[in-house]
């Protein structure tokens, strides 16, 4: 894969030697055969060299790590394990790629204030296990929990299954410590459930993609884990059926914690790769969790299963116990995965929309893709209105490439159109930059721009990313 | 009160020439009677007149307005019916104050997606009766509800008696039309659940308290109304039993939706000013409420009951049915106005800790207040940490006013030494500006400075709040 990259500029001599004092002699990679693996991220059809690649080993290697590269104006680029979707820890020219991986201790849980500290290199399923185990619920759960880490879904303000009734990351972060362009290390935000003393600079480095510091310690919000869960899977001949099922379910006032959607490709490519039953024939699949007081569940569980049926489910089956439920959440996991062996080159969009404006865009993305001949599959997140269509491609095909960006361009436009948004989860990274001043705006693209100027006036963390240069 | 108030200085003859083209003249006020209104908030001891007031209808007179305003570098000052408690809507020397409680217009409520867009002035009671008449349910209720506009609430980032499960307001916008520094209109957000399209900016006005822009249009997110709701009133013989309830409560796994506390002082001011049959004797006094699902709530109610017997409640009192609750909670709301009846001066605090630092800061307080001879009475949001000591005092008593200062100082020390916050929900404004460096340390509180520099090069937004001059 690596072999497409372009080759990188060296790095500043001086910077290196510096940093052979600062880390351990195997933290330090500039050898073309270690850069390989730090060339891309989870993103189909972009990579790029970087110059070196350091893996601090502790918060204060990463300062004087970062302080060093800052004083010698050596571009910046964050990354945990690469599982991004958005190309944001691409390296860019020259830059050092500082790889978080290795910070990633768990300093501290706080049971009395429902609060986890951690390192930025914790991966996101250790903090879930880890709070599970004190009979605690970190919430978010992004696809890619079991090997993202926790610094990556807080620069990249992941979502997951679990957003229509938890919320995303940015909801579970009470404290950020940051590097500063000058160098300085700053503390944002505390344990205080509610704390509005100044503006709320946390919440613009959550999201940021590590375009405007460098995150060193992460504050979690924990909540009480739920005391009973509930798995549904409801069959359609449609996806229109499907899409009315959800309305029906919301107006119903029922916010079930998982509602997903795998259209009829998804499934077929999900059961061939998991082989849990699903139903092949179906045009629409929901899974649908619901979580918390047992009676409550059964409750929802039911309106749940009412609202489906009248809405012309075709097939309703409860997992029949906890192990059942998991192998069919995990199945909807693998979808990527699943996908992603059909064709050589899986691109997952991830365009939203609010949520009555569903059944619209997902018959849209089909007819996009008829008239393009492509192969395009979409499962996502249906109550929070987050599609992920996915193209299954083949980027050495230069044709088919071009039908994509159009598809893509043409798919943008009316997401827009209905008032939705590029990226519901996955980051604008240089994958999504061509299309964001289309969405925000001349006068807050404007703002934006002011933004990163004032915090990192000479451009060096991530540059490129989210913005144009 | 207005007789204290400095004079102002006129107002830019031309811009106010302009303004009377722009606005009704029953909208722009200029005669210093009709100015006293308009010359203090709900902050004791603040009180400054404006220069002029001008009352725009709609938004095209707001943006209007604004722009004169800025294009003439006259400052700002925004608000609403100016229920505030940190001086944030206090005019400034010079300055025009912009009244918002015309723009009270609700231009939509969404049921399928959850969300009502609305004009800042709209009284927030308001938004909560709409959303109920929906069957839907606007969560934050910050005390002053019955009066205060959303405009405030969102530029405060206020909170109320339910934030412990819900939330503050900041948790329910989900977009934001403000009025940049150069005069652009800018929509940050949108009805999309999941959005992370460029950085948080809508994140970075909530809270800024009218320091760098204007808002013109607020799109707030709704849920599903509980279906059934339950109040306790838990009696205690000292603050400690009540606080060691707390801890206990939340760690039996139980969100209520409301946890507040009242002390004995408190407790005897507002029985003897709403007559609802509290335990004047008791040492403190906890009012818990419980949401949701019917069995849920009622599951919930038996842990809280359980937990505070285990506690040492010396009394335990389930209000009877939804119109005692009512009472109980409107009591509790009260506990405000009931202090103020009993000196000329009642200044509430706002100080707020993690939640198992509680009971040694209650403790604190009253060894401050018994130190330096004052009277203070606390009330607060026990499940946030947030509490209200309020100092009933007396602010043509110089040396008294002396005494208050010292307390406050200590007590805002204290707060910080345990991981607390200055203010929990009433904001930075002039009151406590001096407090915001100590508590933000160096680097954050320089990098604030740099953001309002940014947004507002010429400091025309709100001048003085927040951040010293």
């Amino acid at each position: 894969m690596s072999s497409g990259a372009p080759p990188a500029s060296p790095l500043d001599a001086e910077l290196l030697a510096e940093l052979r004092q600062l880390v351990p002699s195997d933290a330090l990679l500039t050898a073309p055969e270690d850069l390989i693996p730090y060339a891309f991220d989870g993103t189909a059809a972009h990579r790029a060299r970087p110059a070196a690649v350091v893996i601090p080993t502790d918060r204060d290697q990463l300062i004087a790590v970062v302080r060093a590269a800052l004083r010698r104006e050596v571009p910046i680029v964050t990354r945990g394990n690469g599982t991004g979707l958005s190309a944001g820890s691409l390296p860019s020219t020259g830059s050092l790629v500082v790889c978080l991986n290795r910070l990633d201790r768990i300093l501290e849980l706080d049971p009395a204030n429902l609060t986890m500290m951690v390192e930025p290199g914790v991966v996101t399923q250790t903090i879930s296990s880890a709070a599970e185990a004190a009979d605690l619920f970190y919430p978010p759960d992004p696809g890619s929990m079991k090997i993202s880490t926790i610094g990556g879904n807080v620069a990249e303000n992941s979502g997951g299954l679990r957003g229509l009734k938890y919320g995303v990351t940015r909801d579970y972060v009470m404290g950020l410590e940051v590097i500063l362009a000058d160098g300085s290390v700053c503390w944002l935000g505390g344990k205080c459930v509610k704390d509005v003393a100044g503006f709320s600079l946390r919440d613009l480095f959550i999201g940021s993609e590590g375009t405007l510091g460098v995150i060193t310690k992460i504050l979690l919000k924990l909540v009480p884990k739920p005391a009973a869960r509930r798995t549904l899977l409801a069959t359609f001949a449609s996806m229109e059926d499907a899409a009315s099922a959800v309305s029906g379910i919301i107006a119903a006032k029922v916010v079930p914690c998982t509602l997903e959607f795998l259209d009829q490709k998804t499934i077929r490519c999900v059961e061939d790769f998991a082989h849990v039953g699903l139903p092949v024939s179906a045009g629409a699949l929901l899974l649908i969790e619901a979580d918390g007081n047992p009676a409550a569940v059964d409750a929802e569980i039911a309106v749940v299963e009412a609202t489906c049926r009248a809405h012309h489910a075709t097939d309703i089956r409860a997992a029949a116990d906890a192990a059942e439920a998991t192998r069919l959440a995990t199945a909807r996991r693998s979808a990527f995965s699943a996908l992603a062996r059909m064709r050589p080159t899986t691109i997952l969009e991830d365009v939203t929309v609010p949520r009555s404006e569903l059944a619209r865009m997902v018959r849209f993305i089909e007819t996009v893709a008829t008239k393009h001949d492509l192969q395009i599959a979409t499962f996502g997140h249906f109550g929070d209105g987050n599609l992920h269509p996915t193209f299954l491609t083949d980027e050495r095909d230069e044709a088919e490439m071009v039908r994509v960006h159009t598809a893509m361009q043409e798919i943008v436009t009316m997401t827009l159109e209905l008032g939705g948004t590029i990226t519901g989860e996955h980051g604008v990274g240089l994958a999504k930059r061509e299309f964001l001043p289309q969405q925000l705006g001349d006068a807050s693209y404007q703002l934006h721009r002011q933004i990163k100027r004032t915090l990192d006036p000479a451009g060096l963390f991530n540059p490129g990313k989210v913005l144009a240069p």
